[in-house]
């Protein structure tokens, strides 16, 4: 019995069938990957369709919270969600690196298969390759995505008015400063885990009948403080936050301290920002904390025209900052 | 001005969004993907779906022929007109590596534009990671892909029957022992180059109104035997084959004589098998004849019952031999 990844596995030819179907099909139990085909089929939709794609090469692969098999079902998930599109099936593309030892990836694809199980969704159409050592980092993840939205639900940049609130589904920054801690090895007081997660349940339900939202964005690579920023650049809107107002827990504010970091620039793999019409606020905010993945949902701001294009924040000291949005990279392969 | 890929670049923050507007919108000049959401919203589709995906890591990533980026483009074009789809639009996941060159990168985002523009197919949403030096091969690069399928297409395995013929679109080998001699710096007589092409024309004129086929499959890694055999496996029928009617170019041949290499393992990137009834054969490899990517095409062979679930080939020399199919890798990175 093999124990690691090889080249074999990547031939298309036996070996490769033989990881598909004593690995990869005894977890992802779906009929249609079963059927090894070119592509998967699926029945006619009724509406319009929401496709999107992410590569996952987070190091390290297996952190607080999940791994970097949870990350690729949530991510693309939640990409689809911030349309406003029920998320139908996903593509799982592959990239080994020989020697990546079985076990660990049926660990991966065991989380993948738990991820997806607890999303309702469905692994349909796959691929594998495998690069000899060295030429990549373990394992690296695609997942595609195919969602439906329901007629009439419109979700972009373009409706967002001077007036808006800006709503927050939950706590800043816990995925990145996870990954952060591991990957150095810091130990940090209190838990610190990666908040991955789905959130096309918690968008269903705001969605609703009518549709209140105006756009929706998870703040993932670049954090809270660049999702907002292209949001004001695309807008020319400014959007004003206030900082006591954003949930940090306690042990990940204490570990940005630490590490000088701002939590405003950390990526968040679990929570979405919403903008939506001051009068209808307080409705979706209940709806938000009445779903698990928005137990912690706050007001955190609102849209003016203060400062065109921009983020201003008012500081918990009593002044206020303009926010810019991530430069460069502090933080390489946080997703 | 930056000459190399950064890991700024994969920051998702407004290094990112230069490489994206500078770079990849220039090239893709798709209304959907320069919106730059989450997902792409599509019309709706009248028809089932088919939905693929495949990751390419070819080495080396520029080859006579083509490219990584002709190949991600065509590779999965093909995987969605192997159902019998039309497709439609593609998803585009980078993984760069740190260092990689921008003029490179550039070469390769525009044979994927020109590929796409040959094949009537967009790239309508994107993502892009950057990973440190050393910790990938320059650029890995995933296409995942939606067709349609006109009502009562039905193309798979179990059509296939006992009496129907086999039909092979052109000359095999073509892609791999171009890769292989490329990367080995082999000098060949003749011009040897990649067969990377997409085989949704020739699919859509052979499908026409009544679906005369069974099966088609692109024998691509693992080559004709492999994907021979796996038919063969999943029927239970036998596949016989004439070595004297596979089409391979006498540079292919030469070369797959000076390295040692029998050209039914290697892969093509722009070849189908069709699986049709006897009567349907005549017709259907005229049809093929006719479009650009089938001219050379041949009846290669048929299905029996005379060796249930295995792969026979009539050898030119008079004898007959059962073909296993590839059990590893005898060429990693080929496509």
């Amino acid at each position: 019995m093999e124990t690691h990844v090889t080249l074999d596995h990547g031939s298309g030819g036996l070996a490769s069938r033989e990881l598909i179907t004593s690995l990869f099909l005894r977890h992802l139990d779906d009929p249609l990957l079963h059927q090894l085909e070119d592509a998967a089929v699926l029945p006619a939709q009724g509406g319009r369709l929401a496709f999107s794609t992410d590569s996952f090469v987070v190091d390290p692969i297996v952190f607080p919270g999940g791994s970097i098999g949870d990350l690729a079902v949530n991510g693309t998930i939640n990409d689809l969600a911030m349309r406003g599109a029920r998320p139908l099936c996903l593509s799982l593309g592959l990239i080994l690196e020989e020697g990546l030892e079985l076990m660990q990836l049926e660990e991966i694809i065991r989380d993948i298969a738990r991820a997806c199980s607890r999303a309702g969704v469905r692994v349909v159409t796959g691929d594998t390759k495998v690069v000899p050592r060295g030429k990549a980092d373990r394992i690296f993840i695609n997942t595609s995505g195919i969602g439906v939205l329901a007629a009439g639900v419109e979700v972009n940049g373009s409706r967002v008015r001077e007036g808006d609130v800006i709503l927050l589904s939950g706590t800043l920054a816990d995925h990145g400063i996870t990954i952060l801690t591991s990957r150095e090895g810091l130990e940090v007081e209190g838990n610190l885990a990666s908040d991955t997660r789905p959130l096309h349940f918690l968008v269903q339900s705001i969605l609703g009948e009518e549709n209140p939202v105006h756009t929706m964005r998870d703040p993932t690579r670049g954090g809270l403080a660049t999702t907002l920023a292209e949001i004001a650049r695309d807008t020319g809107l400014c959007m004003e936050i206030e900082e006591a107002a954003i949930p940090v827990r306690p042990a990940v504010r204490a570990a940005c301290e630490l590490m000088g970091l701002d939590p405003l620039y950390l990526a968040n793999e679990g929570k979405c920002v919403v903008l939506v019409a001051a009068e209808d606020a307080p409705d979706v905010l209940a709806r938000m904390r009445a779903t698990e993945a928005g137990r912690e949902s706050a007001r955190i701001g609102q849209v003016t025209a203060r400062y065109p294009g921009r983020v201003v924040l008012a500081t918990a000291a009593g002044g206020s900052r303009l926010v810019e949005p991530l430069a460069g990279e502090p933080l390489p392969r946080i997703c």
